[in-house]
């Protein structure tokens, strides 16, 4: 399992900072969507710049205009794309040709899909799945959510899991063979945000 | 009728410019999310400076941290702002919240939102409710999509349309009632592009 940190709400040279002070315990840094939306991909283009050796994952949410968007930012120098799983289908296929061009990583965030497009999505195992609980739900149902959608899932694709997800978590993630587990401000707002890492990343790790 | 100019996949510079040659003909300014994940709300706050006056909707495509996204960008400028219908009810829900304490507009965009979610979405009735065929796509089976949405959304809404339109498809969308019409690239890749929101303008509104 991984522990992917996506960091929100704050200036480039916050988010910077945070990095900084997390890298060690993080697998892989996530530039969320409020970054993006707030500064561009100049957001992506620093923190590459600074940390040209971390895996950095832009979360750019595509839902449309697919090969420009993830053309662009895994040019800002992004390892791993999102595109929605409510995209068009014809989307998330440009998405994975993109991917597949540039030889990098997509994740499909399957917040919000319909069961019915859930089975669609069963092609792209070549993609992680990430299960997504809205964070406007406040954290409200992600473990039943879980179990209900990975069953539903290619045995094949690695699966992630974001939303109100803390250290009490972590075991209902490991049970479920989940790959890749998303936390947010349960480090970033944390009085110490390194030894928060650090306890995820333990309770992950182990 | 209102004509929406939608313009994406351009520097702000060249935004600018855009709107210079066609706002007598348009009725209301879209700053793409091309714009906005390029460079941020800086293409807000930048358009909003030259063009004060001007209906500006900023095509955020909000599906998640509806509240934050919201509030960030009519405080950029923006009179409009746009959520997937494919969010979280409670996603949407914010966002009506944040548009009513700010005295703003918002569209809710129905890109690939299933049969059961229109239903859900009948009594946000106060938005602007877009039809919307992915860019990617590639225009075909909008009007196809018009005529089986328009029956499931509520009477008292407006709507919009948006994906392929070009100056043959106008009187079907004027049959079917749309309130709002989407172009992008019809007009803003045009040899002329002042003659060619004029003769869309003339069309929507003669």
């Amino acid at each position: 399992m991984k522990l992917q940190l996506a960091i929100d709400r704050v200036s480039i040279a916050e988010a910077i900072e945070i990095i900084q002070d997390t890298k060690d315990y993080v697998d892989i840094i996530e530039i969320g969507t409020s970054l993006i939306k707030d500064f561009g991909l100049q957001a992506v283009r620093e923190i590459r710049k600074q940390f040209p050796n971390l895996v950095l994952l832009a979360d750019i949410k595509t839902i449309d205009e697919a090969e420009y968007e993830f053309q662009a930012v895994y040019e800002a120098g992004a390892d791993i794309a999102t595109v929605m799983g409510a995209s068009a289908i014809s989307s998330i296929l440009a998405c994975q040709r993109v991917a597949l061009n540039y030889n990098k990583q997509y994740v499909i965030d399957l917040l919000e899909v319909h069961d019915s497009k859930l089975t669609q999505l069963q092609s792209f195992d070549d993609a992680i799945q990430c299960i997504h609980l809205a964070s406007d739900d406040d954290g409200e149902g992600l473990e039943k959510l879980i179990i209900e959608q990975t069953a539903k899932l290619s045995k094949n694709a690695k699966i992630g899991a974001a939303g109100g997800i803390t250290l009490a978590n972590i075991n209902i993630l490991k049970k479920n063979n989940i790959d890749v587990v998303v936390v947010g401000s349960a480090i970033t707002k944390a009085m110490n945000r390194t030894e928060e890492a650090k306890a995820f990343y333990t309770a992950i790790h182990k």
